[in-house]
């Protein structure tokens, strides 16, 4: 499968070029117009048994090109196939741009009945491929501070504002799902933007693993949407304490934050938000 | 797992009351707040093999509660393992209100090969579990009539406030996405929600698909959010012609529609819309 049939493709991966009808009041015209791209990517994984090297492919998911090493590294990771990041050795992309394969440092074992239950599994609903319903969660090892870090409410007020000014790809598109992590000031450092909300996280999440910066203790993740139990789940596997979103939460996001002592912020606007769980980390200040 | 600790459980199990902090200019006040329900649902399926039945699980997904007979038709009616009403005796909620089985009529055969191949599929994404980059996509058994049915723009404009009054948990809780099928006059037969977006179309389809009314030549679908590859391929396999949206299409959704003849169109506003492919199946009015 090729993306659309572009009729004058941009530099960026991300971007798809297609002529569009554009319809309004004052009548039609047909030009170009920017779609974001949409392309499945096979994640493989490369690890030694009995001394040789096997190859075997884990994931296949629907994502917009670019950080193609980070998504498939942070999806290692959210999913518990590894840990820390002196176990991967590398990432490269094989066989086109649609194939990235990740090799494990040697000496470092896979727990194949892991992997098994995660050789179907896409990063883009992060539930699929598990064969019970007890198999949907994962285990984090990182146990987050009770009631630290806080952050003030005029921070969380201001997020949504950065993440927008930032995101553009999204700005020419309008069709891409965004993860930011900021520090407690809400000063931004890092931005991912995906067509499927998991990964976009997955690319954040693996950004910051390949720079050995996990767990991400002392930080704030905005995502542009709403807040699903996969989303709740990778924060908590990276050690995030606090996850903001503009839009709202699942019943099921808000119970597992609660099990897992993570912050869930819905709805955040510049004068007002709504605190569903762990409400402590967050400082209000006096009326 | 269960669903958010909730306070005070409301009739629909798509909603779930929890308690809620809302910060504003005015002060925080601490009160209940109505979520969206997401749950897993595992979907099995029961087919004789020499004789003798056989019942095996075909997916997991994490759903919103209720309609999940139609959501299990539906899944296993766009991804090809059904294609016909009479190939379904019966569909049944089994071991609590997470597990649906679909009964299969006696004599009716399976693909066990592509059974194989979606064992893990998830219709939350739709993707996972394809074992091969080729394998994600599903043929499409009705072919789509050329510049067929055609619909007037002002029909198009119109819908997504039908749609927007129509949306009821989503309008409690701000945390679903719809799908809604309409006649090309603009009248709305049909409303699914879910916090899948890929579950709520599965919803809609399987509801048409169970009432024998499948493919569905003669309408139009709106989607509440953006056009991924995957709600293509759904809307293609029930014969759907004309596609509409509130958000945008991805490249490979307008490139998969091309090749199925099938109409795109996105930003559907009441002033405005862009149509991306299929142009033919929409008459606009003279300037």
């Amino acid at each position: 499968m090729n993306s659309a049939d572009a009729i004058d493709l941009p530099c960026d991966p991300a971007l798809a070029a297609v002529p569009v009808c554009r319809i309004s009041n004052s009548g039609s015209t047909l030009q170009p117009d920017l779609l974001a791209v949409e392309e499945p990517l096979e994640v493989r994984l490369s690890h030694e048994v009995d001394g040789r090297r096997v190859r075997v492919p884990v994931s296949i998911t629907m994502r917009t090109p670019g950080h193609d090493d980070e998504l498939a590294v942070g999806f290692l990771y959210t999913e518990g196939i590894v840990v820390a990041r002196e176990q991967v050795a590398g990432v490269r992309a094989c066989g086109g741009r649609n194939v990235v394969r990740v090799d494990l440092t040697a000496g470092v074992g896979v727990d194949l009945a892991r992997l098994e239950r995660h050789f179907y599994t896409s990063s883009s609903c992060g539930v699929c491929g598990k064969a019970s319903l007890e198999a949907v969660q994962v285990c984090a090892r990182h146990r987050l501070a009770e009631g630290r870090p806080v952050v003030k409410g005029e921070v969380i007020h201001r997020l949504p504002e950065i993440l927008r000014a930032s995101q553009t790809v999204f700005e020419r598109t309008g069709g891409l799902h965004a993860a930011a992590l900021f520090n407690t000031k809400g000063e931004l450092l890092c931005l991912r933007e995906d067509v499927g909300r998991h990964n976009a996280l997955d690319k954040l999440i693996g950004a910051q693993f390949l720079a050995g910066r996990t767990p991400l203790s002392d930080n704030v993740l905005l995502v542009s949407g709403r807040v699903s139990f996969e989303l709740v789940q990778k924060a908590a596997v990276a050690g995030i304490p606090i996850l903001a979103a503009v839009g709202a939460p699942s019943s099921l996001a808000v119970s597992l934050a609660r099990k897992h002592g993570l912050t869930v912020i819905g709805f955040v606007r510049p004068d007002r938000f709504n605190l569903y769980t762990g409400n402590e980390r967050i400082r209000l200040q006096p009326r």
